[in-house]
């Protein structure tokens, strides 16, 4: 019977020349991370699907390629729901998984435990250019570690990871979901309207402050709440948003702007360091006994020790705009935006509660995702060279060559190999000259013939 | 909700000091085979179900994880058989998913085409110990390759890595399909029984010759034939299996045997070399016509290439036993086994007609899959130390120290880094003698307490 060739829908065949690509950032993630401590674990891609489903996923519970029961388990006449079908789903992320092994080892593990996992998760999304549904993630995770030396290395892990991978001139946005609730608190919102009040304001980059306040307003908002918000998010704040270069100096009354920072345009405005700290501290100030104390002093730590510690050029910027998506996190959330790719590589945060209502036991937790598959994508995009290829040689053996010529010829093959370089011995086509064409498409740059003189 | 801690039935949690030995296989993989010019692909784990349920994947086919079609597709209350749920299922081999893969993508590979897969793949097996449902395979393959330099290449790339690995004084049992059919016709058995032959056949380790004639007399075959049938298994190439050290030297009717291999015990017996090739002359020129034209000068080649160009030590040993499972093989198959196992681990052969029965077009090929797991299992068993493993330090900070300790701890954190060695950064912890032992037995042997004074 005929195959299908083409791949399922939504995945995709990797090539040779993009594999390349893609295992040398995993030899990079893998050595870097490594070098900072971290060490490498697996989960089964298979979970089982309560696991899944428990409601911690978000949106992604919904994307869930699930597994059929087997054998006398499943009674398909008998079935009318999905749950009556399926006892395991691919993984989404790699964050539930995590905490369902650290939950299952945490015996065998040290504390605090510092794991890095590099694998495929799998959601049924829209197809859509450039996104599939099986991708690869690479998450770190710090889990048992209260003090902010976890974000800090963290940070500076994934930073200089990105250096040695040739970014350079990104910025790590980074904020404090403690901040955005002090704000909340501040303005007057309701409690429990916390969460809706950050997935408007997570908007502030496509809606800006006009459409934000819009739509707080529709939300059926207090003006006054509303007017305090807007207040705060002023000119000085949201123009240090990425994409924008830096805040310009105008001040406005609840935030001055950082004298300290450059004004000009995009790029020309761009300095490495650390941004905002003026901003932290008044914002700080203003908030008050809104704001938990100790946070904008924590925040200003982790910011000031990782600019001072960078192995990358990059600039560590204060934005109380960034939210993040997932509502698990409870402190430091941060983001790598690049000019390059006009959008998120990458983030994390902390999560100092989502484990311990999994397991029972309070473990503070911070974990970072980096976008495995954009910086593959604008590697490729680039024509990245890899640094220290081996010299590839082909040998081609003629037709008549004789058994101990093919030995000679292996024999070389194997000396070169031992020396570092790539070697195929293969058999000359007819068509030598397209062959020939074909290797140095590949990459061969030495092709040598072997005939029976 | 509560996670369901253990992983899915069947699949398993991997500890970073198991991690660590199989990233470094891995990487030994990696390197060796792309010494050997085999470049790496990957396909998605989910093949669509089609390309599973073909009757290509012998038994494995009833092992298949499938997966729920999504949205609309999915009818449960119309469905009465299970393709009426399922449109994928998780791949079982990574052969199948190479064929499709080149159906797909062969305007773009060069010819001929080194594959190297590096995967997880997935049976529903009966749990057993030290068998899993998820399991890597590690695979290379040579498509549109006719001549038997893809044999010896890829021979010679899988012995170096087992070399490379510290494993030696393996064996390779070598045979060719088109011996055993040749063998079957010389005995008379029915052209359409050879297959049923060779799973009895195959046997031989476990049943011995007294089994095997039994099995092919209750299986209805003429006596005569069944006789000659066990001439030709006497004594002399039956002992040449594995585990039971080199054949004796009683010479039987048809099949002298070699008279340059040492006799004596297993183990005291092995010496690296080619082993059988007088037994392989002899057992040509019995055969006569009834063996294809020039596939034991093929075979012989093979073997006499590949034992004087290895290097690692081993033996190549014709062994007309050799069966291996998948009907598939059209030409000389292989396995290795080591006493250390007790098993294979790993085999592969030449199968000429299959990606030419899927595509239409036909495509010589050449495979081997390495058996990873097992190898990983040895290793640990072992309790193999990886070579160049880095120096492991950990920086321990007191409570107290200043952001500018911490600063300057970190930098140094960073150079030991570039240095080479792997650094954790924490936090003092009021236990610290239960840290510090934590921390050496995780292997950090150099642990630096940070004061501030």
């Amino acid at each position: 019977m005929a195959l299908k060739k083409k791949p399922t829908t939504g995945m995709r065949d990797i090539l040779p020349a993009e594999m390349e690509i893609r295992e040398y950032v995993l030899a990079m993630i893998r050595q870097t991370y490594a070098s900072y401590g971290f060490t490498q674990i697996e989960t089964p891609c298979v979970e089982p699907i309560g696991n899944l489903t428990g409601g911690h996923g978000g949106e992604n519970e919904k994307l869930i390629f699930k597994i059929l029961k087997r054998g006398e388990k499943l009674r398909i006449d008998e079935a009318h729901e999905e749950t009556d079908l399926v006892d395991g789903g691919l993984r989404f992320d790699l964050t539930v998984p995590l905490v369902r092994y650290f939950a299952n080892n945490s015996a065998s593990l040290p504390s605090p435990f510092k794991a890095m996992q590099l694998g495929n998760v799998w959601r049924a999304d829209r197809p859509q250019r450039g996104r599939f549904r099986q991708f690869m993630q690479c998450d770190i995770d710090v889990l048992g570690e209260a003090s902010n030396i976890a974000e800090i290395e963290l940070i500076l892990a994934m930073t200089t990871l990105l250096g040695k991978l040739d970014f350079n001139r990104f910025t790590i946005r980074i904020n404090d979901r403690r901040i955005l609730k002090g704000i909340a608190k501040f303005c007057g919102f309701p409690d429990e309207s916390y969460d809706d009040v950050f997935i408007i304001l997570d908007k502030m980059d496509k809606i800006g402050i006009d459409g934000v306040r819009e739509e707080l307003m529709d939300a059926g908002y207090a003006a006054e709440a509303v007017d305090r918000c807007i207040g705060i998010f002023g000119d000085g704040i949201v123009k240090s948003g990425i994409g924008d270069g830096p805040a310009d100096t105008s001040e406005s009354e609840s935030m001055p702007a950082d004298k300290s920072e450059p004004t000009g345009q995009k790029d020309c405005g761009y300095v490495p360091g650390a941004v905002g700290l003026d901003r932290l501290r008044s914002l700080a100030s203003v908030l008050g006994d809104s704001l938990e104390e100790d946070v904008a002093r924590n925040l200003e730590e982790i910011i000031s020790v990782v600019d001072e510690t960078r192995s990358a050029e990059f600039r560590i910027l204060f934005d109380p705009t960034l939210v993040r998506g997932m509502s698990y996190y409870t402190g430091p959330i941060f983001e790598i935006a690049m000019d390059e790719y006009g959008g998120s590589v990458g983030g994390g945060g902390r999560y100092d509660t989502m484990v311990g209502r999994f397991l029972g036991t309070e473990t503070p937790a911070v974990g970072f995702s980096i976008g495995f598959e954009r910086i593959a994508m604008l590697l490729m995009e680039r024509g990245y060279k890899l640094p220290d290829a081996p010299e590839k040689v082909a040998f081609l053996l003629d037709k008549k060559c004789t058994p101990s010529q093919v030995k000679e010829t292996i024999a070389k093959a194997n000396e070169l190999r031992q020396g570092g370089a790539t070697v195929s011995v293969l058999r000359m086509k007819k068509n030598k000259k397209f062959q020939k064409d074909q290797l140095t498409a590949e990459g061969f740059t030495d092709i040598r013939e072997v005939f029976n003189d």
